[in-house]
């Protein structure tokens, strides 16, 4: 079943090697099938050379397995609450990529000061808080998925397609797995270019006009650069 | 028409993924036929690995398509006013390479303090000032040549092939696309080793004889250099 | 004899090679058969590119040769000492790879500050003293192991499996010769990403649950992730 | 003539590509036979991808060519001045490495603080003083030589295998063409280490102790580290 989505997650999930994003079995990629409600994920300490389509995993939205023998990456949960809590998105990565990461272990988020940043990401990329005690000590994988939801409480996920989960590493979303990869490129590229503009100058900003311009002409309803 | 100028350009799209400055389709590269006053640059939102040479898209300076079925680069305004002010040039690149973009992001120039700098750049590459609300959100990509052409009021382009547009990225431009990408690449590294530079020793200069010697024994009526 | 272990230290020679951890011959792994306390160890001086499985000297936990027509590595009484010391290890690694040596050179132990540090090392890589005139004029390579062996006298090095000596670089070790090198691995790309992270916040830590609660879910009796 | 020799400085002058220090044309090699007194060289402006061991050019001491159609790079007067006053070296390299030209546009040397340093270098690689005006818009490329002679006044260039040109870039020396190419790749992996180690602990050191075990394990007449 799925086996087009099962070839996307797995195509996706080569990708993270691909763009440098992941080392040994480091990162996951998961898409779904908003009509069927069911979520394909890559399985658990599988590496990425040895991993073929059908080891995909297949489950429903509260990660009971429908179909696959592998268990599915433990990181699962967090992908689910993802799923569950924001309803356009089609895809989510995780990684422990290297300059996205550094800014979660710094527990900053990514200020925008760029068009790069500005093409992909209407404004900062937000860290969450760190976890309590409680929460760390519960349903860990499940909890790190309400963190992120918590810090979107005012924000658009649409609009900021990631996050930084403190102390650990980056989420990334999009309209499906492909897309929450291409997300995941985004999000390191400015988290290094971002980390060297600081150095030279700490205190800069761009304004919200050039944000607004470059976010709205590649989004939205008058989108018309690079089509 | 213009084969032989469309190959250069495409080709020299290529060689910005040869060379690092570009992921994605984040760059762009354009050509001009002087004789013909001629543009032609890369189409829009093709990616690298399927883009050919009849691909490119002819125009005449004021982005009227003469020949190509797709649609040019977005940032083809910016390109045109180059052309149509900086009366040698042949060739212009635009990318978001990570150590150029830094600096454009920091909104700094990149001062000149060393030979390789000085064998390719007169001098400082300039950043332009912070384009208004009223630029943003009229012919955005129009403004953005105009300030580059203000930026370069005081300054010789044909002796500072390169900008960095400030909260964006850099542009350069030389005799040819091939040319101008050299340049990209020279930008690029010195944007690089000039960020450690300044961190080892941040009021760090060079001589203005230095940069004379170098600058001048590859360029103008006495150089002597690498020939 | 020893096929097995032989082309297990051959393999994991060539991955420090692969994973960038090295260049020309500035590294070496080696293994044990605890059975037979006999320890396999990269000869000295040959280039990773011509080295075979049999080249791999073979010795007894005091450094006779028992098999091999090549000098063992310079670095093989370091290697003992800690086989001899550390009795749960079965593989370990010595590189001058560049992030973990920059802060060897600095004298400073790495901080757990992040999952992907947790999830391998369970608190601070620590940093060695500097080593005295007597030490260093003596049996160097057997007094650098020794000066390990003192840094974790109140340490676990099941729990911490690697380390930096002072002003050289880093030693790792593992369940066997290929997990020794995945610790060096995971060493190199933490002291990596939390050299950045203080870059950003220079106090930053992580709490005491979170360390635990990566580390021994992967470690240990209870350990879950990643099967 | 000198076949064999103009093979090895053709191949150390790729190695400068394999090893990542050059891009274009950014370096060059030569090797001198001692016995006649002949100095092989890379000709001036020919891409790596094109030059064959034919194209060396073949010149004395004093820079007439005795073989060869090409011109001679035009750093050869400072690789003479170089070979006639350090009488020991076999082959010169000069390059625009990333990391050892950050160093040079700062004007610092780049100091001891760790043992892959002093396994090649015995103490800091020294910077030159900024060239005056006359030296600079003389004889440049032999004044550049001299600059570096004369900041040797006090120190073994056998021992010290290169030298920052302020402003400028790396220049290293060894037994023969390969050997120098070998000090130049050290060079720039110490500049890279060294540069993150001072940003952790500015003032970090090395004991006098360790860089003589370090180096004159690996040079001199008790050497014993590698062979």
């Amino acid at each position: 079943m799925l086996e087009k989505l099962k070839e996307e997650v797995f195509e996706a999930n080569l990708d993270l090697v691909k763009h440098g994003l992941v080392i040994f079995t480091w990162g996951n990629v998961s898409g779904i099938d908003r009509e069927r409600d069911l979520v394909v994920i890559k399985p658990s300490g599988v590496s990425y050379d040895q991993m073929k389509p059908k080891d995909m995993v297949v489950m429903n939205l509260y990660g009971q397995v429908v179909e696959g023998n592998l268990k599915p990456s433990s990181d699962t949960p967090t992908h689910l609450v993802l799923y569950r809590q924001f309803q356009n998105i089609g895809g989510v990565v995780h990684t422990h990529s290297e300059w996205a990461t550094s800014w979660a272990q710094a527990g900053k988020g990514i200020p925008a000061i760029g068009t790069t940043h500005a093409d992909y990401f209407y404004g900062e990329i937000p860290c969450t808080r760190k976890m309590t005690k409680e929460e760390i000590e519960g349903e860990y994988e499940l909890e790190t998925g309400k963190v992120i939801i918590e810090r979107f409480k005012d924000m658009n996920p649409d609009q900021i397609p990631g996050v930084l989960v403190n102390n650990h590493g980056p989420f990334s979303w999009g309209t499906n797995a492909d897309n929450a990869v291409h997300n995941a490129v985004v999000m390191e590229e400015v988290a290094k270019m971002t980390f060297r503009s600081l150095q030279l100058t700490p205190d800069t900003t761009m304004s919200q006009e050039l944000l607004d311009k470059h976010f709205l002409r590649k989004h939205g309803k008058n989108a018309y650069y690079g089509q």
